[in-house]
Order: structure tokens, then sequence, then C-alpha cells
């Protein structure tokens, strides 16, 4: 290994495996916001991007209990409120139940998880054990993905909107929130990641981490293309359309 | 075993437990607010409680961390913030941090731990594992302590502004706070541990989870009574009054 790059060849890197690797580029993110997936596939995919959702608090609490760093932790706990709600907002994971509800997915089975696939848990669980048993940089250089997430939003807002009948701007709050949490978020574990990331390994630690991330959002999105469109088996036991009608 | 205690018997059970253990019956406890410490202790205490204080907001977002209960996560988060501080408030780490200053203590010194007793920092994470790796309904009734606390802060609030002319209001403001917090924070506590402690067992867990937690503060006590006052064995390395003069 040759010696450390510079802060914005680091930066220059993690945007290249950004534009390799995120979930945009998955076939069955093209079919979803291109208004090729029928009603019961953009259910299933949004039932079983629940689980993802619903874990994303839990995932940065741990982060925070392992942060020696009150600077960080100060920064960081917006992201567990923006997700578990504070007050009167109700939050991230209430704003996605909106929009299960709005597919006429019955609540109570969306946040018992029965009809997720087991792919998305155990990809969703490696995330969530990812932040507790790495380095704190890995952990923060995880979450990185989010430098990709506007783009991708307004893809699903505009898409969705456009291609699908079922699909209005009321039950679309989630992401029309994240327009905004998104970028503040990227923006600031960037330059930690930028700040902290000197020696070569660490630098390579915080490319290994974006990439395993890229690979949580992505098999999440190989799961749902095979049980749903092709050759589309669904698993015993996960959300089959059939048993709805 | 017999059967399970009813709910008040539980309270009843706990309320006892803090009757006998908690730390506002050490002897350390009572010189220090009966006036009979000299500065110098009371700086080692100070200097040792900081270990404490500022692991507390790792062993919340640990807690939140594996609790998949979101109300419980919004109830739970507010610890963290009481701490870390949020927006305007420096919270209370900081407010600890005012105290060290008004004993004369460098405050960088303090930060880096390096005085403190070893005991100190095992006892508190000690804590900290206990939170992350014991059941849920144990991590929460471990926190159960501050039913105590209102009781000692005030006795310390008093005792302290009476007996010791180096200790005036405008260093005491984290316990002016506390006065306030602890008790919401002990109410949900013990309303959810009695909701949710049904068997003798889980009844057990939540009792044995007080009384770890009533050690984990009592042993620090102990470590400083034992290196400060009597025998005054001070451990190589850490914090000694003879260093400063």
């Amino acid at each position: 290994m040759n010696g450390p790059m510079t802060a914005d060849q680091l930066e220059k890197a993690l945007r290249e495996i950004g534009a390799t690797r995120y979930h945009n580029l998955h076939p069955f993110h093209k079919m979803l916001h291109g208004g090729d997936c029928d009603k019961d596939q953009v259910r299933a995919w949004a039932l079983n991007r629940f689980c993802y959702q619903t874990a994303i608090p839990r995932k940065d609490a741990s982060l925070m209990g392992r942060c020696d760093n009150r600077q960080l932790r100060r920064e960081w706990i917006h992201r567990v409120t923006d997700h578990d709600g504070d007050g009167d907002d109700p939050g991230g994971i209430e704003r996605w139940l909106i929009l299960t509800d709005g597919l006429g997915l019955d609540r109570d089975y969306v946040i018992s998880e029965k009809g997720a696939l087991p792919a998305t848990r155990f990809a969703v669980e490696a995330y969530v054990r990812f932040v507790r048993e790495k380095t704190l940089l890995e952990a923060v250089a995880s979450s990185l993905t989010e430098l990709f997430a506007p783009g991708i939003h307004r893809e699903r807002i505009s898409g969705m909107l456009e291609n699908y009948d079922f699909i209005s701007e009321d039950v679309m709050p989630y992401f029309t929130r994240r327009l905004s949490q998104a970028p503040r978020d990227a923006d600031f574990a960037l330059e930690y990641v930028k700040a902290n990331a000197k020696t070569p390994e660490q630098q390579q630690g915080v490319m290994d981490a974006l990439i395993f991330k890229t690979q949580v959002l992505w098999s999440q999105l190989d799961a749902l293309h095979y049980a749903y469109v092709e050759p589309g088996l669904i698993p015993p036991g996960a959300f089959d359309p059939r048993d709805m009608s």
C-alpha cells in the first residue's frame, strides 16, 4: 500500500464508490421509479424497507453508545430523533407507515416484520452489528451512502408520483423530509471521515465501510427482485400478494 | 421461589434495597456533605465522579441501541441530552465541569480521566457493560437508583454550601438541575419495571439489577475513602493533591 491519500482524494474515492455501487443503479430501483412495478411490488418494497427504517435509530443509538466524544454524540443524536420523532414530530418511521398505509398494507403486519424477506432482515442486522463492532471511524463512514440519497429520493418522488396512480403526495412525506435531513447528515459524516482517516489503513477501512453499506442496500433490492420480479419465488412465510385478495 | 409479587410488593422491595444499600449510607458521603472533607478530598470526589457522569450518555445510548420499542426510545432519549446537552443547553457533563473548575482542577486533566482511581473506571465500565449485555428490563431497572437521588442531591447542596467556604451556589448547577430531572426519569423507569417484571425470575432480575447498581455507586466511594481518607493510600498515577501544591 502506498502513502495516505489527501482528504480530497479520499472524498473522490468515496464518491466513486457511490457512483458505481449505490442502489440507484439496481434494476429494481429503475423499475420502481420508472413506473414498471405493479402495486404489489411497490407494497413488497415498502414493507421490506420498513425493516431498514425501523432499525436506523437502534443503529445510530448504538454508535452513540460506543462514542466517547460528546460533540460527536451531540451532532449524531438528531439522526435518532429524525426517525423516532420527538415531541410533536412523529418521526421518519411513522412517516414510512403513512406510505404503507397508503398502499393498503395492514399496519400491524408491517410493524411485525413477519412478511419481510429474511434476506432483508439479515442485511439490516448486519448493518446494526457493523456499527456496533467496527471502529467508530468505520461506523461513521458506513453512513456515507447518505451522500447519494438526495438524488435517489428526488428520483423516487417524481418517478413514483408520475407513474403510479396509487401514489400521491400525501403518502410521500418520508422522502420530502429526507431531502433536507440527509444532506446535513452526509456533509457532517464526510467532514468527520476526511478529518479522521489519516493512515492508508484507516482510509481503506473507510472505503470498505462504504462498500459494505452499499452492499447492505443493494442486497435488499436483489432479494425483492428475486422474490417479486424474476423469477418471482417468494420464500415461505414472506409477504405474498396472493394472500391479500 | 414462590409466585410473583404484586407490582406494589415489587416497588416496596426495590425501595427497601435503596433504604439499605444506596450510597447515601456510605461514610464518605456522610463526610462529604457533613463538612468533614478537606478541599483535596472534595476535589478527588469530583474528579472521580466525572468518569461516571461522562459515561452516562454512552450507557443510555447503548440501552436505546438495543431497544426495539420506539416509545421507550423516545422516552429515554432525554437522558442522553440531559447529560450531553442539546442546542443552548450545555448539559450535565458541562455543568459537572463547572464544579471541578470551581475546585481549581485543570479541566483537561479532569476530562482526560488520568487522575481517576482505576476502581472508579472499572465500576463505571461495569455499569455500561451491564446495560449493554443484560436484558432490557434489567438495563432499565439498573437506573432505579434515581429513585433515591433527589434526597442525596438535596443533602449535598445544603451540606456542601453550609460546610465548605470553597463551594458556592454557582458551582452547583449540576445538582440543582438534577433535582427536577431525576424524579421524572425514576418515575418512568419504576412504572416500566412494575408493568414488565411479571414472573418471579424477572422480578428477581430487577432487584438484582438495582443491587448491582448500588454496588457500582458504593464501590466508587469505597475507593475514594481508601485512597484519600483511611488509610489514604493513593494508587500510582491517580490524582495526588501533593502534586498540586
